[in-house]
């Protein structure tokens, strides 16, 4: 460690116990009941039995099927047994259906004569179909916008194939989010990009870290005065593929994709509170989305988030404490395709924007959680200190200021809503999360255990806490 | 350390330094060309150019099918252009067709009324179909043999699947293949076992350590006195999800498999020698096996063994190098599906097995190769050990003796042939081979290199040693 370098680290150690010094500190009382709630979400197996319904029994749960619908109904019966005034709000939700999904290269250089080679693809979210019996174009591979906008109107009639890569470097330390963010941009708009200049098909390589010919799904987008052309996402291993052979000449590729959009359905939020015995019109949201992918059963993405935000209630009512303002859960829907379950809360709880005290979500997985993370001006981080001195206990002591909040929550943080969520290890997550793998082996019960004590911890002290918090500056609402 | 073991330890060294002593050396001619060997094999790109159009460009190997009998007719025109002498000898292989295979649960408890779950599955290689329009039975859980057979007449009907883990830890020491061997042999005659006692179809758990939904196929066997039954191989979380279903209540599965057994085709092992200068009599085979499984494209099964093998040659002959003895590079035609190449083999050229006087395979991925593992007499060592001396300088500086060695070899070594192999790193090897996975990006290009440094090394001081090798005792053939 260079002199500098122990300086800065030793003058660091120093603030911090400064700013901690300044922490007002909670009553002895609120000290215990946060404590009492840390060991017994440590302990406690009911998130993890949750999370085995949801994902087992009840299994994937897209916007619009009847499994989102039987999950609604299964969460809200299981806050009523916890004796959480429980009701489900209507959300209408896109439905769309995944068909038949094949491509398969029939033309390139140095095959066998009479063969072909598999592709392993997924439609993406919101595709629309090609023809029954599929298309068949030659592959255009390109890495950016840039060089397709320079192909100009070569590549009409063809397939374009976004090639850019998912950072795994990235990823490795502990910034998936960024590394996720770099890339996602082809799935969500570059079926626009390329139906511009005449193409027939757009593919992307999967948007995420995993080598074992997984595609990845998630949402795409049309642009209105854009020919909608059919979209899907390649394995890594599928687009190495097409990147080496159409660098030694042609390269056709046949593609079906067979998807349908249905008539919107309708579903629901589920909103369970908890009434405080002080502001009950004081809401404190803890929360996840019960929408999934299709193609896994929804364990990490986002099944642990609605399952954590429920232990936070059930050992509020199991160990008997009586927060002073009303905890809220909520398992939102439809997260993944438009935000339909926060968007429509948002709308329909504006009024009320100012009772609402604090919003959480998880929505980042299982992965050990370090700490807590809160969009809202930073004097509020004091408040939290002290819960975060409890956390560090099970590893999670960092309070930190962000820019930004989980997808649900965020129409909330535009209203002025301080939102929070725990800080997690996400060097994996991205392997996973909207692959056919997202399941419940993926969760590590100790971490969901360690998980449900954050959001516990959170929900409680933010309903707890003696002085009102700073809010957020209002901002434009999300468009998603 | 104990003190014991310290002891231990410097004894071994002692010994070790000994046994160096002993060793008769190279003449510095011999040693210079090993030298020259493994530094032009650790900078050429031969072997991953070779990899990667048998895996991009030709693809999936399967036998029996145009591919491979393709890449043969490739592999032995590359062999030709470094001047080789070059036969195919015809081999007779099965020819067994994957169709469509899709698994759903149709009844389990908890599931949302009028839904399915996808269960992710795929023929086992040989395996018979079921009715076009599929099968539909309850599913019965087994994790052993032993728990089968208590069930009795009880699994009549049933489909059953066979839940043996695959042990991950023991693959993370570096002891992939006892894992492998453990699991595997509920692939091999789990059917016979099942249909035994009167199931319908026979599932297993895959033989493999990833955990990306992911199956694993591979041989299965029937015998001739039992029904044939389809056999498929679940992902790891589809055998999790039946366990933990099957211990709520009952479980009820629609199976769909329709591969087909076609007739025996013609193929080839490739055969190429480069003629020795003192005894071109005497062989020396280097060699991997071209077919592969139908999934994935065969890069670490077992392109990457075909390639390093006919670095061997490359090396030796772009050095201009003259072995004393015929280095003999074989690509083995069909390994995977009754290792009818290496049989086939034994039997043609059974009568000159006195003049093989050492058979070398790669067949186990391309990991970084610690050393060399030797099917002989241990007092062969010996003659080792200067080209171990060598290799260590890229990792490669063990030499062991065993008692097995790789499958298209082993009729060899059972008529007393002396066999060789790398010893590699397969701690990731069973997470890909036999899946879709198996593509080229698994290979790393170093890693190739320091094995195409430890075949050219071992095949060239195989060729030149000064004294004949001690050979191991006959066995009877291994059966397969």
């Amino acid at each position: 460690m260079k002199l500098i370098t122990l300086i800065l680290f030793l003058t660091g150690i120093a603030v911090a116990q400064r700013n901690f010094q300044q922490t007002p500190p909670y009553s002895p009382q609120l000290t215990s009941e946060l404590k009492q709630l840390q060991e017994a979400a440590l302990k406690s197996d009911y998130a993890w039995e949750q999370l085995a319904h949801l994902t087992n029994n009840i299994g994937p749960r897209p916007a619009g099927s009847a499994q989102a619908n039987h999950a609604a109904q299964y969460v809200a019966s299981e806050l009523r047994k916890l004796g959480l005034d429980v009701r489900l709000e209507k959300v209408m939700v896109p439905h769309w259906v995944r068909g038949e999904e094949t491509g398969a290269l029939v033309e390139f250089p140095g095959m066998a004569p009479g063969t072909t080679q598999k592709i392993v693809l997924t439609a993406l979210g919101g595709s629309v179909a090609t023809p029954p019996q599929g298309v068949t174009a030659e592959v255009v591979v390109v890495n950016t916008f840039d060089e397709l906008t320079a192909l100009g109107n070569k590549v009409a009639g063809k397939i374009i194939l976004f090639n850019e890569k998912f950072d795994k470097q990235l990823a490795a330390m502990g910034r998936g989010g960024p590394a996720y963010g770099q890339a996602v941009i082809y799935r969500g708009i570059g079926a626009i990009a390329a139906a511009r200049q005449g193409a027939i098909a757009s593919l992307i390589r999967s948007v995420g870290g995993a080598d074992y010919r997984l595609p990845h799904t998630g949402a795409m987008r049309y642009q209105q005065d854009v020919p909608k052309i059919p979209a899907a996402a390649l394995s890594a291993e599928d687009a190495d593929l097409l990147a080496y052979l159409t660098g030694q000449g042609p390269v056709r590729m046949h593609l079906v994709l067979t998807p349908q959009q249905l008539p919107e359905v309708e579903s629901y939020n589920v909103v369970a509170d908890l009434k405080g015995s002080e502001h009950p019109e004081q809401v404190v949201i803890v929360s996840g989305h019960l929408d999934s992918w299709d193609l896994g059963t929804g364990a990490i993405d986002d099944g642990a988030g609605v399952v954590v935000a429920m232990q936070a209630a059930h050992l509020v009512k199991q160990l008997g404490l009586h927060p002073r303002r009303t905890i809220r859960v909520i398992a939102w829907m439809n997260e993944e395709f438009g935000v339909s379950g926060g968007t429509a809360y948002a709308a329909l709880h504006k009024d009320e924007a100012a009772n609402h005290f604090a919003a959480i979500e998880s929505d980042l997985g299982a992965g050990h959680p370090a700490g807590i993370s809160m969009a809202a001006p930073r004097e509020n981080l004091a408040s939290l200190r002290p819960a975060a001195a409890i956390l560090q206990s099970s590893g999670a002591g960092i309070v930190q200021a962000s820019e930004d909040t989980e997808t649900d929550i965020s129409p909330l943080l535009a209203l002025g809503v301080p939102c929070f969520g725990p800080i997690q290890d996400d060097r994996f997550y991205f392997n996973y999360h909207h692959t056919a793998a997202d399941t419940l082996d993926k969760v590590i019960p100790r971490e969901l255990q360690e998980n449900a004590a954050v959001m516990a911890v959170l929900a409680y002290v933010l309903a707890n806490v003696p002085t009102d918090l700073q809010r957020p500056t209002p901002r434009p609402a999300p468009t998603f």
